[in-house]
C-alpha cells in the first residue's frame, strides 16, 4: 500500500489528551440546507424561512442543528472512526453560536478516555469533538465513544482512562444564542398550537409518519457531511461484509426522526443539547423509519419567560408504526424494530401570559 | 392518539369562505434551483443563467414556475389534503410577481366550495389557494378540488356550493412581470428558433425525449416542497395500500413534462397560467416520462409586440413514445398510458418587424 | 416529427472551421456545489471552504474543476454529441480563470476536423470547446472527438481533416489563476502531508476507496449538468438498446475518480489541464468504482517555488480494487474492469525551503 494513502487511526494511535485537528473545513450553504431539506423532510419553520427566523431575533434562516452536528461528525471520521466497530455512544452536547449560510467550520478532537477490551483486539475511544465557525466560536460540541480496532492484538494496553460524563447538560451550560427571543413566535406559520406549558412530564407522543429509505439517498446525505466512513458507499466490499449490504450512517437516522418528529413537537425549533444517544441497530436501504417521543424533563430557562426546554427521549424504528411506543423488552433488551434511542433537549416558546391555551 | 399531532383536516372541517394561513413559509434559494434542475433537467435558460434573464429585464434568473408552484402546492397539503381520495383538478392559475432566490413564500387558502358525494364518505373541497412573497405580493394562485374523506360518514352533509370556474384565464387576467421585454431574446443562446409567430391552432409536437423516475428522485422533489402527502414517502404503509407502492407526486410530474417540452418549446419560457389540469393516471417509480403538446390557442398580448402568449395542452404518458400522441380513446376515456392533461398558457418572443423566420 | 424539436446534428453537419454556439448560459450556485460534493463525495479543501481558498488568493471557494468541466461538457451534447455512438478521446483541456458560485458560463465548441470512417455510417468528430465567463474570460477549453452517425451513409465523404493534438499540454501552456499562491497552504486542514517533492515519476497509488452508483445519482448529476444525452435518463428505451440498460454519463466517472484520488493525491488542489482521456468501457448502475493513479512526470513550474505540477494517469475501474493497479494486459487491450484512463496535470504545492518532510 502507498504510504500517500490512509487506512485511518487504531487504537494504538489515541493518547488521552491528545488533540485532532480534522481535515478539510466545510463552508455551510443553502445548497446544503436545500438538500438536508430533500433529504430529511425537515419543516421547522426557524430553518425554512429568512422571515421567521427574524421574527426570532436571527440574522436569518440558520441551518438545521443536525445538519452541522452531521458535518462536523464527518470530519471527524477520518481522524476517529474509520476503524471503529461500533459508535457506542454521545453525551455532553450542545449547540452554541447560530450556523447560518456561509459560515466555515472547522472541528477539532480531544481524546479524553481510552480503555482496551478485554479481547485484546479493539478499545474504546472517548473524544470530545468541537465545530468552530470562521470568527473562532462555538457551533456545537459533543462527546462520543466508539470502539476502534487495534492494528496489533499484541501491543500492549494503555492505562485505562473513562472520562466522567454527565447524564444530560444542565440547563446552565445550555449555550442560547443571543439575541433570541420568542415573544413574536407564531403557532399558525409554525404549524403547531401546542406550547412548552402544554407537554407533560412523562407524556409520550407517536409521530404518525413514517419515512423510507433509498440507498443513494443515505449515500448522498452522508457525502454531503464528507463523512468517509466505508460501509456507507461500497457494496462491492460490503456485499462480503458484515450484514452483506450497505449500512446508513447513523447521524442520517438522528435527521429523519428529528424531522418526523415535527408531527407533534412542531415547535421544538430548536436543538439545544445532546444529553446521549445510541443506535441501537443498524438501518438500510428499504427500511422505513418511524418515531415516537417521550418528555424525559421540563426544564425553566433562568431569567426567561419567553421559552422554555424540554428533555426528550425520540426514539426511532423501523418497519414499525410507533403506536405501541416500541422500547425496551421484559428482559432489558430493545425491541428488535429499535433503530436509535436518542436523549436530547429542545427550546420552545412558553405561552405568553394572558394567552389562552388551545 | 397523542392530540399534539395531526392527521390532517377531513372533510366536515371545510367552510365556505374559510380562511387557511398554511405554516412553514419558505425561502427558496439557489439550493433549490439546484435540485430542480437535477430532478428535471429544466433547460429554459431564463431560469438557467442571470445574464440570459438580464437581457429579458429580470433583476437575475427567477425560479422556473412550476418549481414555485410546488412550493406553494407542499404547504397547503398538511391543511387541505393530507386525507384526500383524490386530486381532481385545477383552474384559475395565475403567475404574478418572479420569485427569485432569496424570496420567501408563504401560502394561504380560502375555500370556494364544497359538495358532499352520494357515498357519504366523501366530498369534494375547492379552494383558491395563493402564494406571496415577503414583500405582501402575489407570486401565484390557483384553484383547485380534491375529493376528500369524511371524518364520520354519518356526519351532516353541508349546502353544496360548487365555484364557477373559467375554462380558462382571460388574455386580460395575465399578470405580466413589470419590466420583461423580450426585444433582446437571444434565440441561439435558448437554443431554438421558433417563435410565437411560428405556433399554428392545433399544432402538435411529440417531445420526443423520455425520462425514468427513481424512487428517491421524486420522494427528494416532493420532500423539497415540504409537501407531507404520506403516500408518497412510506413503503412499508403504502405495500398494503391501494396500489402497493409509493405514488409519485403529481406536481413532479408536471414539472417532467414541463422540462420535457423543452425540446419543442424551447422559447416558452414561462408559464403565464394555468387554465386546468388533471391528473389522468398515477405515475410510479420505473416509469419512464414521456410528453407531448398541442397548440390551443395564441393570444396576442395587448399593446405587446415583442411577445404573445400560447395556450397549450401538454400531455406526459408514461412507457409511451408520443409519436402517435395518446390521448383519448373512441370511448372518451383516456389512453391507458396517460398520466397528465395539462392546460396552460406561455409567454414566448414574437418575431421582431423584419426578421426573417427560421 | 415535428420541425420544431431537434434530434441533434449527424456527421454530414460538421464542416471544419464551422463555430457552434451552444445554447442554455449556466449560472453556477452553491446549489451546484453541494450536490456535486453529495454525487462525488468530493473533499478538496479549496472547493470545501472558502476560509481554506482565502489563503491560497481566491476571492472565495472556487467550485470543482470537473463540475465546470461537466457543465461546459453537458451545453456542448445537444449539438455535438447527440447522436455519437462514441466518446473517443480528449485532448488540450485547460483550465483558466477560476469558475466561482454567481458565475455564468457560455460555452462554445469550433470543429477542427472530420473523417469518415470506412464503414460510411459514422464519421469521426473533432471539436474545440470553451467555457467562458460572464465577463467574457476562459474558463476552460479542451478538444475532444466522438463517433457520430451519418444521417445518409449514401452522403458524400468530406476531405479528411484530422487536427494534432498535442500529447500533453505544454508547462508554458498551462494557465494558473492570478493571485494564486501556496506559501499559506496548511496540510493539516488539507488532510494529507504528502507535498509535490514527496512524489517521484513512476509511483503508483491505490487510492483505497470504492463508490457505488445508483441511478438516481448518475442521473441527477448529468441532468445537472443539463446534458442531454438519451442513453443516460430513458430506461423505457434502453432497455431495448445496446447494453439493455441506462449508461452511465462518464463525465461522473470522472468526478468520481477524481473525488477518490483525493486518498493519496489530498493536495493536488487543482486540476490545470486534462492531457488525454478515454471511456474505455460504460458503467451502469450498481458499479462500485475504484481508482488508482501513477506519477507520469513531475513539472516545474517556471518563477514558483510554491507550488509544482504533476502530471497524472488515473485510472478508474468497476468491481475490482486497485491493489493491483488493473490497466493493459499482456495483449494491450484494457484489463475489463477498467471504466476510464485519464491523463491529466494537477498543481501540488511544493515543500518551502526549512521545511522537513513527513
Amino acid at each position: 500500500m502507498s504510504e500517500k494513502t490512509t487506512l485511518g487511526n487504531f487504537f494504538e494511535d489515541f493518547r488521552v489528551g491528545q488533540s485532532i485537528a480534522h481535515a478539510t473545513p466545510r463552508t455551510i450553504t443553502e445548497g446544503d440546507v436545500a438538500l438536508y431539506t430533500a433529504l430529511t423532510a425537515s419543516r421547522f419553520p426557524i430553518t425554512s424561512a429568512d422571515t421567521f427566523a427574524h421574527t426570532l431575533g436571527f440574522l436569518r434562516a440558520p441551518v438545521s442543528d443536525m445538519l452541522a452536528f452531521n458535518m462536523v461528525f464527518g470530519k471527524t471520521v477520518p481522524d476517529i472512526s474509520l476503524n471503529a466497530v461500533a459508535n457506542l455512544g454521545y453525551a455532553a452536547g450542545r449547540f452554541g453560536q447560530p450556523v447560518y449560510p456561509g459560515d466555515t467550520l472547522t472541528a477539532d478532537s480531544t481524546v479524553i478516555g481510552v480503555k482496551e477490551n478485554s479481547d485484546r483486539k479493539t478499545g474504546i475511544v472517548y473524544v470530545r469533538s468541537r465545530g468552530i465557525n470562521q470568527r473562532g466560536q462555538l457551533a456545537l460540541e459533543y462527546c462520543r465513544w466508539v470502539m476502534v480496532r487495534k492494528r496489533d492484538p499484541a501491543s500492549a494496553a494503555p492505562e485505562p482512562v473513562v472520562p466522567e460524563l454527565p447524564d444530560a447538560v444542565a440547563t446552565t451550560d445550555l449555550l442560547l444564542p443571543v439575541g433570541l427571543r420568542a415573544e413574536q413566535y407564531d403557532c399558525a406559520l409554525a404549524g403547531s398550537v401546542d406550547l412548552w406549558d402544554d407537554y407533560q412530564v412523562g407524556e409520550r407522543i407517536d409521530h404518525v409518519d413514517g419515512m423510507t429509505i433509498e440507498e443513494s439517498e443515505h449515500m448522498m446525505a452522508t457525502r454531503l457531511y464528507q463523512n468517509t466512513a466505508r460501509v456507507h458507499f461500497n457494496q462491492h466490499a460490503e456485499k462480503t461484509g458484515r450484514f452483506g449490504r450497505r449500512i446508513i450512517y447513523g447521524g442520517h437516522v438522528i435527521s429523519l426522526a428529528r424531522a418526523i418528529s415535527f408531527n407533534g413537537l412542531g415547535n421544538a425549533f430548536s436543538i439545544a443539547a445532546i444529553n446521549g444517544g445510541r443506535h441501537v441497530s443498524p438501518a438500510f436501504a428499504g427500511d422505513t423509519v418511524y418515531a415516537w417521543s417521550e418528555v424525559l424533563d421540563k426544564l425553566s430557562l433562568p431569567g426567561r419567560n419567553d421559552l422554555g426546554a424540554l428533555r426528550l427521549r425520540t426514539i426511532a424504528a423501523k418497519d414499525h408504526r410507533c403506536t405501541d411506543f416500541p422500547y425496551r423488552l421484559a428482559d432489558g433488551h430493545y425491541d428488535p424494530s429499535v433503530l436509535l434511542d436518542f436523549d436530547y433537549t429542545v427550546l420552545m416558546p412558553k405561552r405568553l401570559e394572558g394567552t389562552p391555551s388551545p
